[in-house]
């Protein structure tokens, strides 16, 4: 049957992206929406994807010096509003626990009760209860540099939610610091957007440009905001991480102060920053096709699915047990460190269980029937090639090459997202050009449009906004390793000395 | 200074158990209350306990065939009404979100401000919300048995609360799963439930007894709730871990139905099964002495500290570079597949130091002085034994020992707080003699009395009110090892056929 049809997904890419997106969520079975709006159910595969992600970011922050603690869910309505700009950020997308206990109501069914005498909130974020905690914890220098981490479900109200993209609560983990001085603050800001950085290209093979937002587009409280921008397949941007230099803001708002070496009281410096479960939706994004999810190797729940196939009855106990063996074998084998992870699909359901491995996503898919047994060899499926395209491999080769195979996969689908966000990325310096640039070509498809525009500007927030409020594109990052380079804004026509990266978003 | 202090816990054990609790949770910096109400703080220390307990239950639930995923932290009204039993179990601790943002209000303030149509219920438990998806996922019999745990946190109002112990917002795990056979069900709480007492008596070296609860004590909703319980040092019970056979009640609530290979329709039987944070109570309350936290080592933060000893400063490079290079070596070794766990603790701040990590209860501590340098000797002092008492160690017969030094500790801990449980626990067949085994013999002291009872009773819900009101006495389970035997009802002198244990319950 496979043989009619076209393509796994329907609609494709092309046709409709959007579309496509939830489809490929829904045939690789990674989530759902919920009876709970604006929620989502991550389902064992979106979530196995989860757990790789948490693992290698948690290894990389312990060994940065970060701990894991964790805060209250609820924060008292009086903390969010110490910081000003932080409450006014947040305050529209706020879930408010005003009751706590569920009573009998007049109609018979229950209605909240016990109202709370201050209501609380469900975190949207938690800068000002992680830093009434910091200002217990800090009484010295000696107390600094405090790196903590906690891995949290956080709710933002969200009038119009996307699974993974954009849900009311979603998972992600934040860090938050603080220092002695602002130079160390600064820093630890960059290291953390290190570590993302390197999560998305060497682990989801998601190529990204780093950058500070404008100050429109700043976390609400913060000095700086960096962020790893990474280019989808619509050609929008998808921000996949974000650390924030908050400068004393919260310190003061929350009264983190020490003693410095000279005995005199200081307010501490810190940094925040956040990953999320938006990750997953970038992955998908980023590397699917008309088939399915496409998985980076590093973090694909499964790395290998063997396809054990016995038409008759009398091969199947010899096939099972070929296959069994071989299974253990890998998933004795390291990869980058961690032991291989090896599905074993034994249904005998025809050529539906390779498709489904594929619509999942899965590195390298391996058939082995009564003949590859005979010949001590394996039938390998790629899932960066097309699936037509497989080849035979001794048994052996393939132990001792399979790291190298999956290395292979992940390098390509780095070099291939990369080589996409080049063709899709371009400088403009005319004004006509670059509202051309976003303007859908075609009135049936509005999300198709340039790209990424490498695009002076002034600085001013009119001209951001007005490019916003025109095209709906917005300033992703001013990109660290952006030239020094006159010329003149987009909008404007003012003086410039560096281009800023324009995009449409998610 | 260590001289003059008797005990590193003030009050003593003895002299106030709660408050002696306090104190080492506030000495070993594990956790502290939060100002959200009955919220904790669990700091790195406290976090670091339960991550390690995470991964081991995680490691035990996968090898199951368990899969992770997560469902939404909110739960409509209308879903935990599905179950009459199970609502009215926990009305009266929801917290209740109304609104979905914060506005501007009279004064000047924030209010909440955008009413829900539909209160929704933050989770104090997900099977109405997990029982709505699997009524989804679920058509066949080819979809069972259906295995699913969530990592996350839940909220109940409590009234009185205390860290770890019973807290407004905890963390856990709940695993929930549907069966086609009501055999299959029951024989998956089972294996729950040994899951639990596995980690309980392996990991945490918590010796607990096994059994079913009485209808009272039953989850709200459940058909039979299974449990292992543990004696805390002060002779009360902890309640450490439940598996719930569920019957159809919430398969027929949430209507997760099935086609039997008869093609006939049927009700699913379904489980759920939770651990929680409250098992970091446990581990301090049956382990913990008067010098603070003893930790055992299988799931210790650290399992070794090592203490550089350089009173002249230089003695300081070549103390360091031993240490450090023990250090690396010592977290090359695996204890029970695990890398171990070490910490070096560089502070020249004296007597104090070691101090600190005695009451963080680390199991292993090495002081590394020139002289020991010199012999290539350690200094070992072990957790579980007098803090005087330490002996030199070649480094290279400490580092061949290591994993049989810390399994003596474990082991050690575990038989002496199973002596303790004996010393404490005892068969009771006389309505006077049962009484005053649990009323207090000091009217000051009124947490001291005799400990876990083994009783009979004849089942009748008015006999456990009645010693509940008079004595706070619960049955805490019917034990699966408890034999045939006659008796009469420790309570109204009617026929029982076995005993039950007895005990004061936190």
């Amino acid at each position: 049957m496979a043989q009619k049809v076209k393509t796994a997904i329907t609609p494709t890419r092309e046709e409709d992206y959007p579309e496509w997106y939830q489809q490929v969520v829904k045939a690789a079975d990674m989530a759902e929406n919920s009876p709970v709006r604006g929620c989502m159910v991550i389902k064992p595969w979106g979530y196995a994807l989860w757990e790789n992600i948490q693992h290698e970011l948690d290894d990389m922050f312990k060994a940065s010096g970060v701990k894991n603690a964790y805060f209250p869910l609820f924060i008292p309505l009086r903390f969010l509003e110490k910081e000003a700009e932080h409450v006014e950020g947040f305050a529209k997308e706020c879930a408010v626990v005003t009751h706590h206990r569920l009573e009998k109501g007049p109609n018979g069914g229950l209605v909240p009760g016990g109202p709370l005498t201050e209501p609380l909130v469900v975190r949207p974020t938690s800068e000002t209860i992680i830093g009434d905690a910091f200002a217990k914890w800090v009484t010295s220098y000696r107390d600094l540099p405090l790196l903590i981490n906690q891995w949290a479900n956080v709710v933002r109200w969200e009038m119009r939610t996307r699974i993974f993209l954009r849900t009311s609560e979603f998972l992600w983990q934040e860090g938050h610091t603080a220092h002695a001085t602002a130079q160390e603050a600064r820093d630890r800001t960059s290291m953390m957007l290190t570590v993302y950085a390197r999560l998305a290209e060497e682990l989801l093979a998601m190529p990204v440009l780093r950058g500070s937002k404008s100050p429109a587009e700043r976390f609400p409280g913060a000095v700086d905001t960096q962020c790893i921008e990474a280019m989808m397949q619509d050609r929008k941007a998808l921000q996949a991480g974000t650390s924030h230099f908050l400068g004393q803001n919260f310190a003061k708002a929350s009264g983190i102060r020490f003693q410095n070496a000279e005995e005199k009281e200081e307010l501490a410096w810190t940094t925040s920053w956040g990953a999320s479960t938006r990750l997953i939706g970038g992955v998908i994004m980023t590397h699917g096709d008309d088939d399915g999810l496409v998985l980076p190797p590093r973090i694909a729940p499964a790395q290998i699915v063997l396809l054990p196939i016995a038409h008759k009855e009398e091969d199947r106990p010899n096939v099972m047990a070929y296959v069994d063996q071989l299974a253990a074998e890998l998933g004795q084998t390291l990869y980058h460190g961690r032991p291989l992870r090896v599905e074993v699909d034994r249904r005998d359901i025809g050529g539906a269980r390779g498709w489904e491995w594929i619509k999942k996503g899965v590195p390298l898919r391996l058939e082995i029937g009564p003949r590859d047994i005979a010949s001590d060899a394996v039938f390998v499926g790629r899932r960066d090639k097309a699936h037509k395209e497989k080849s035979a491999m001794g048994r052996a080769q393939f132990i001792a090459q399979v790291g190298g195979l999956l290395d292979e996969i992940q390098a390509n689908l780095l070099a291939r997202a990369r080589a996409f966000r080049e063709a899709n990325t371009r400088p403009i310096d005319d004004r006509g050009e670059f509202y051309a640039y976003f303007t859908p070509q075609n009135a049936e498809k509005p999300e198709i449009h340039g790209g990424f525009a490498m695009a002076h500007w002034c600085g001013a927030a009119e001209c951001e906004g007005k490019i916003k409020e025109d095209l709906t594109v917005t300033v992703r990052c001013i990109p660290f390793d952006a030239p020094e380079e006159a010329g003149r804004c987009i909008c404007c026509g003012k003086e410039s000395r560096r281009r800023v990266v324009f995009a449409k978003a998610y």
